[in-house]
């Protein structure tokens, strides 16, 4: 008996396991550094008031790229005390939007590896975020006809994890999450009887606790590795 | 036979069916002229521009208070050629930060009404807007416990309604829509085969194609009437 065959259901996430993510944010941060850096004072650190204003706003705002835009502008006038342009912020906002338009870039080996599984299993995406950007990258990335169900999620906790896969009429012990976030793609699915496969990207989200892989969940170095682990013997 | 015989389920709109909402938007703009419009020079409507820059971001960034705020920014640093100070910009944000903490405020007869139909049919909310303000209202109204499911839409068209009502496995020829845009809550569901009761509301966004009551869907002037309507004969 090979692995594979321990699930009926196989769920990905999206950002920074499909596709970029994470990287686009952190240019966005280099930038608002050198545009908003120069307008404030002496000993303010521009980047430590963006990042306290984003975890505030959390809460208020979620995550994504429009809550992020509104937390730069927040940060711009904050940190400069005001002093900051008008047309920088425009810019700010500008960047966002084209942040929101960018092209989808998957990772290595994403294609091949949803093509391989996909003939075995059913597929589905579970992917928080902005649920305009989410379904752009989505349709626009063409993998959607892998996946039999689609679902942007506000948080990916157990009872929202539960909810859908009941919804969708899945065993969650016949179930495989595959995701580059321990906390949120691995742990409540294990928590619900499935089973977790972490495929780790070289940056986590600032405010996202790092957990070291532990048992009860396999490690992959790239999506590319998943069919073969599938097809191994099962332990 | 009684009209509530011809359906199982019912859906329900959210915004300006069950809560208010286009009044905020409406307030807000109001708020908008006033403190950006004394930087514009003479001649510029700074809400023909905020409108027309509305409208081009919703491809890019959806509906709801988070894209309203960033389109609110760029129309201010556009309509007063940059001279807007940051601070104002910086209000204008705070202020959509206020919209999306605002309390729920229900419309007329809404609990009694879901309470009502809520004993001979499962409910369902189908809203569209932004993920995390949707679902703050939802979870805050106290409403919650009436749906058996909540869905959070980008866009409320045929093609979208078919995939989550059959996911639900939901028989479009026995389901009612309720809200208060036809466009966007009773055609489509007509077009599937099903029902739909129009609940206009005083406000309809500048953006929205307005319908006449037409043959094929009721119009009620309240929610509170649904029960009466429901009990009524069926034709």
């Amino acid at each position: 008996m090979v692995r594979g065959d321990d699930f009926d259901v196989i769920g990905f996430d999206a950002d920074d396991t499909l596709w970029r993510s994470e990287d686009f944010f952190a240019e966005a941060e280099v930038m608002f550094s050198e545009v908003v850096g120069p307008y404030a004072p002496e000993g303010i650190d521009v980047l430590d008031s963006l990042h306290a204003i984003e975890l505030d706003n959390v809460p208020i705002s979620g995550y994504g790229v429009k809550a992020f835009a509104l937390s730069m502008v927040q940060a711009a006038v904050t940190a400069t005390g005001g002093t900051v342009p008008a047309q920088v912020i425009g810019d700010l906002v500008d960047y966002a939007h084209e942040m929101l338009m960018h092209p989808v870039e998957l990772l290595d080996g994403v294609p091949e590896a949803l093509a391989a599984v996909g003939r075995t299993h059913r597929l589905v995406l579970m992917t928080k975020g902005d649920l305009v950007h989410q379904t752009r990258k989505v349709r626009t990335s063409g993998l959607e006809h892998h996946f039999a169900h689609i679902q942007i999620m506000l948080e990916k906790d157990v009872e929202n994890y539960r909810r859908i896969l009941d919804e969708w009429s899945i065993d969650p012990r016949r179930f495989l999450m595959v995701g580059n976030s321990v906390r949120s793609d691995i742990l409540p699915i294990l928590e619900l009887g499935g089973a977790g496969v972490h495929v780790p990207y070289h940056l986590t989200w600032g405010h996202e606790v790092v957990h070291e892989p532990g048992d009860g969940f396999a490690e992959l170095e790239s999506l590319r590795d998943l069919p073969t682990w599938l097809a191994s013997p099962s332990v």
